[in-house]
């Protein structure tokens, strides 16, 4: 993990820095059922203490492709792609990606992906358990909070 | 919804373009519950047929300001900020919030933000539900597919 990872936690959240992500080449995941190292990929949802998810920002090099393809057992999983220019194999399908292209794949389907162009390719991976959402849409699930918006320093941001 | 959205529906996936960043003015979302329309948001979990979670892609104009406080009754919530300058508050704590940011936020936490610059800020949220997760790691619920990353047109993708 680079030497400047910040990370702040509070009674009800975590806040972390992973950096921009050009600099995302300074992190590489390993894992003994992996055969090898994975640069330029973060996990999340250790260093947040989340327990809805896991979340991974990934860069993928110039015209380099993922070197297997992969189906999961439990989670769903959300391709945001933030950056660059891809392809995306699902089964049999093949799906351009690039900027605000995002995907949602079931567990079972068989996934692999690659960069097809000469700038790297940004990307976010959300997976979380199949069907664990529940039946209530996101906003009934918010509750406003009926405090006046106040910042300090009495600067420019509008209430 | 831009007329340019484009939403691609496979047996074991969904993919959908919202297009680029900036182009997120094109989106704007309004609910019974509340008062205002919201610009520069679009959510996804319908379009693509999530069943773990909520996510959504946000603009913030340039100096605006989340005109309330929220927080949830069941939800986990993640923010990833993609590009901008803004604050963060969660109960008495205002964290700084940049590009490669990420905050979880605990339900009860009671969360606000805004840009304090003059370009936008672009942020994703996801929302799903507390604990869901499970004990296993990523890696556990994904399962290697052994057969031959083979990309048609004899590209450059590198195997």
């Amino acid at each position: 993990m680079p030497a400047t990872q910040h990370t702040i936690d509070g009674k009800n959240f975590t806040a972390t820095e992973i950096g921009s992500f050009e600099r995302l080449d300074a992190y590489s995941f390993t894992h003994e059922l992996l055969p090898i190292a994975m640069e330029g990929k973060v996990f999340l949802k250790s260093i947040l203490g989340l327990t809805s998810a896991e979340i991974s920002f990934n860069k993928l090099p110039p015209n380099a492709s993922m070197p297997f393809h992969h189906k999961h057992q439990r989670n769903e999983e959300i391709y945001l792609f933030i950056q660059g220019n891809g392809e995306f194999m699902i089964d049999d399908t093949i799906v351009p990606v690039s900027e605000g292209t995002v995907i949602r794949v079931a567990p079972e389907g068989v996934r692999c992906w690659r960069n097809v162009s000469t700038e790297p390719l940004y990307y976010v991976v959300i997976q979380a358990a199949e069907g664990s959402y529940g039946a209530g849409s996101n906003i009934e699930d918010g509750l406003a909070v009926k405090i006046p918006v106040v910042w300090p320093s009495g600067s420019s941001g509008a209430a």
